[in-house]
């Protein structure tokens, strides 16, 4: 039985994640004893889309520019459209993820989530998966894209859509808890 | 004094576009007497976004299942986050793309629209723009990316933002009526 007691994870998201990809992992993560920050670009809360409509608001724990990767055992990058538009064109936020990689740390990043990952120079040799949308970016940034459900290569898992958050859930919480 | 008489310019989008990138070039082209044809991924009407808030539609003329780039003398490709992002995954909406550029006619794009150009295959070595989230992805395609608010390389012209509309409209009616 996995468990994350003692592990602080952070969950790096901006306005119009999508919420089933934050609450579903963040639930997922504290029901096996982690502790969960969310961390964003702005203090105060940040606003979910649910089906491509503005939806429930979450806290954000701590700025971007004010996290360090020392603080945390792993990191969780949401999907939605134009969450990670958002976030990849922010210095700090790409930053903050790149040091996740440069340290070895687990990395769990779903749907569009995997955008991020493009700015900070990590998929190159990767293989992995991501909404559709997106393969063509990842593979010419130098990934292996595969239409799976879930792919762990490395320090990196990756899931396409919500429907994958299960196995998203259970994997990340295994590569977590190594 | 540039006319667009007897031309007939298709305009790709869908649910999701930026309002302003689209309404604005297509009253630029009526301006100068082009006809102006909406192409979508379905029939009725499709959405715009303006400030990441759902805003007023648009009706379609033709999807693009049924449109066919003979009868067209150019294409402009509007953004926002969420429209593109449908487009690029649309096999028909990506051909129907492409064939613009395999016929050598002018294409615009303006802020997120360059994104269906990068599925298309058609970024290779062209000096262009966007809004700067997605300067990697056309970089990694093979682009290069500069900050400028009109850029024409052969066929292709492309701005960054709203902002641009005026550099982006004038250069497209002068790049079409040629």
């Amino acid at each position: 039985m996995s468990t994350l007691e003692n592990k602080k994870i952070a969950v790096l998201a901006t306005d119009g994640y999508e919420q089933s990809e934050l609450e579903s992992p963040v639930k997922a993560l504290k029901d096996v004893g982690a502790t969960v920050e969310i961390i964003s670009l702005k203090p105060g809360k940040i606003k979910s889309m649910k089906d491509h409509e503005w939806s429930d608001p979450v806290n954000v724990d701590k700025t971007v520019a004010d996290a360090q990767e020392r603080d945390y055992s792993a990191l969780v990058l949401p999907g939605g459209v134009i969450n990670p538009d958002k976030l990849r064109g922010d210095e700090n936020a790409v930053q903050f993820v790149k040091s996740f990689f440069d340290a070895g740390k687990p990395v769990g990043a779903i749907c569009h989530g995997p955008q991020t990952l493009i700015n900070a120079g990590v998929v190159k040799g990767k293989t992995m998966t991501s909404f559709p949308s997106v393969s063509k970016d990842l593979e010419n940034a130098g990934a292996i894209w595969k239409d799976e459900e879930v792919i762990t290569d490395g320090n990196l898992t990756t899931s396409r859509n919500p429907d994958d958050l299960p196995a998203f859930n259970k994997r990340i919480i295994e590569e977590f808890s190594k």
